[in-house]
């Protein structure tokens, strides 16, 4: 008799974002009229169209799989060098970051690259997740069977969660009790919040400190504006030998339909057998890409490479700089009727709180009814999140201005 | 302490593809002038370009992409509407099987899909594998858990091996002790042989006499020019209640490196929860995309429905007809010198007995040392495999006459 895997019963209703996509879509239908002025501030989903430099990139990467002499097949498992090392020298040698081309790894997104990471870690780990948290982290680990059941709050027995509140600013403190693996996303998807040097520096020593694993998410580094704030977690004297850090070309150049990322995993990271020898993780990580993908197609790739040249840079800026004025219109917006706003500066999320007495799913009814503006409820993300919404930056900036002016209007 | 997954520890050597390609760069580096001459007919990678069909619909994506009015995003995580309807209309219900469009998951090839069914299954299933057979299946369950140790012979315990040797005509009968989880490939990889619609009902009648899944690998389905041979697991009745069927446009259409593949998951197929409750598999995998995956770039998808228009489908039938005759060239070729041939004639794989005394791994060595040609060791399969190798017929028309001349001076 063939057997399901039963930790896929323990998950909590849908994932957030197809619930909001049902909402969204019930009110849709019942508000004809309505439905036609709903902007979408909700799921962080770039806007603007694919930079030039990418676009050629493309282009050429397909003429050239149209003819014999240039056609190319199965690619390296784990990406073309081409990429790997241009990732490597751009996105770190040249801030002085030690990363080889082959401790990079290309994937079709750092959301399946968190899940995947799970593949190569113990069952035994006792995992830390902060709250509120991008749902993937939580899920992808109650399916992997490191989670008992679901409490009343919504939390799951055996995760140790790191409250993220006003109070520490949405950067929790290392805990008193020993963890494992440690899930850290700054610039922090929902809140908007970054670590500091010194922050990220406790993390590394309590990690040195445990022998425990950060797996660090950096999908947002790209709106990082101000110099004081690290971009990666590698520019902290000893993550090469506690961290694992997740990126994605999908929020500074637009790929989330083009799809892809990547994995750094330094070689001088080590994790225990179950009998206490320390090995590697990088053979291992090497192998399951060997082993269960084929890498990124072609064209992609070229596109991503396409990102390193001088044209793609400043493109790319241009996008940032696009979205980081719509946060900025937002922010004001939402502080200007009194709300409490957290992010927004070094992030392209907004991080507000509800109306006296509203709870997140509540405002973000009222917000689509009377508003007919989409945004992300703050209890999707977590127990902490409650009392507060999420307002995505990534829109066009006639869009933001409306959202900004409509806003005004919130009773 | 963090932790690793010991798992991983079990795995032999290195996976099959990678080890052939450091033989054959040391080979090259030893001997400059014979490298200039190595033809490669070893990893199964198709070399004739990318149909027009495909070109024009991944150049019209991108460029859809390039402005704002047509740039999209994120995507369904389990694949577009348009591509998961062509494919249930085309591939299933054009052949009177029945087939819904959100019983098709679109994937980035069927390697990565062999992995990630593992996702939704239970970790105390009977695995049950053919021997010969692709390393992925074997690998992905020792990385699960799903096994012991290997054994000396390179076995896993906890496996049940279907033996595949010419006295079954490569393709097993049902064993005598139940299984939960049957990988079986067909046309199929390595050894080319196809199974008949009688031999696949006497499967489908024991997968459900024992609650058992079936995982069918049909990657090379649109090799088989054989009207009595099955192209699906579906055109066999009962198959809906106990079947998963795996599909990819790499070997048909030419997409080993633009990676695009599907999963049939019927919506009729029950797994059991520990407990003994029955519960349909759909959910569970509808999950996983939603939480680990953002589905397959955009114009990848967009190419991959262009294999559906009226060019497509006359295009693709030009490459298999190409790659066909290549095999009937190297079939004939390897008889003619007085070796057992085998498959090649439904698939683009001609399976091959080693010269007398000499294993899978020294015919290897001698046919690159010899005649400058890479094939695949069939011993890289599995413990049957050994005393055979794989020759495959993914090459241009030119290099397939070359390798069949060749062969007329081995030794």
């Amino acid at each position: 008799m063939a057997f399901l895997n039963d930790n896929y019963l323990k998950l909590q209703a849908g994932y957030l974002f197809p619930e909001i996509a049902r909402r969204v879509r019930d009110f849709c239908e019942a508000n004809p009229e309505a439905a036609k002025r709903v902007i979408r501030c909700g799921i962080g989903d770039v806007t603007e169209p694919l930079p030039p430099a990418i676009v050629s990139a493309m282009h050429r990467a397909i003429d050239e799989l149209s003819v014999r002499e240039t056609f190319r097949g199965y690619g390296p498992e784990q990406g073309y060098e081409f990429l790997r090392e241009k990732i490597a020298q751009h996105d770190y040698r040249n801030r002085g970051i030690d990363i080889a081309a082959d401790e990079v790894f290309v994937s079709d997104g750092s959301k399946s690259d968190c899940g995947f990471i799970l593949d190569v870690l113990g069952t035994q780990n006792r995992i830390a997740i902060t709250d509120p948290v991008y749902p993937v982290y939580v899920d992808t680990n109650v399916m992997a069977g490191h989670t008992g059941p679901a409490g009343d709050a919504g939390r799951y027995d055996g995760i140790v969660y790191l409250p993220c509140r006003p109070d520490n600013g949405f950067v929790p403190e290392p805990p008193r009790e020993p963890a494992d693996i440690v899930y850290l996303c700054f610039p922090n998807n929902p809140t908007g919040s970054v670590a500091s040097r010194a922050q990220l520096i406790r993390w590394v020593e309590y990690a040195r400190e445990h022998d425990a694993i950060i797996l660090f998410d950096a999908a947002y580094e790209a709106y990082v504006s101000d110099p004081q704030v690290p971009h990666s977690i590698f520019e902290i004297p000893g993550a090469r030998e506690c961290s694992i850090e997740f990126r994605s070309f999908s929020k500074n150049a637009g790929f989330t339909g083009v799809r892809c990322g990547f994995t750094v995993m330094p070689k001088s990271l080590c994790a225990s057998t179950g009998d206490g020898q320390k090995r590697p993780l990088h053979p291992l990580w090497q192998r399951r890409w060997s082993t269960k993908a084929n890498s990124v197609s072609y064209p992609v790739q070229r596109g991503a490479e396409a990102v390193y040249t001088a044209d793609g840079q400043a493109q790319v800026q241009k996008l940032i700089r696009h979205y980081m004025e719509n946060a900025r219109i937002l922010r004001e917006a939402a502080a200007q009727i009194g709300l409490q706003v957290y992010g927004g500066v070094n992030a392209p999320y907004i991080w507000v709180s509800t109306l006296p007495g509203l709870t997140s799913w509540q405002m973000f009814d009222r917000i689509l009814r009377e508003l007919n503006v989409v945004i992300t409820p703050g209890s999707g993300f977590g127990s902490c999140g409650e009392g507060f919404v999420r307002i995505s930056a990534f829109n066009s900036r006639e869009n933001a201005n409306e959202v900004a002016s409509r806003l005004q209007n919130l009773k």
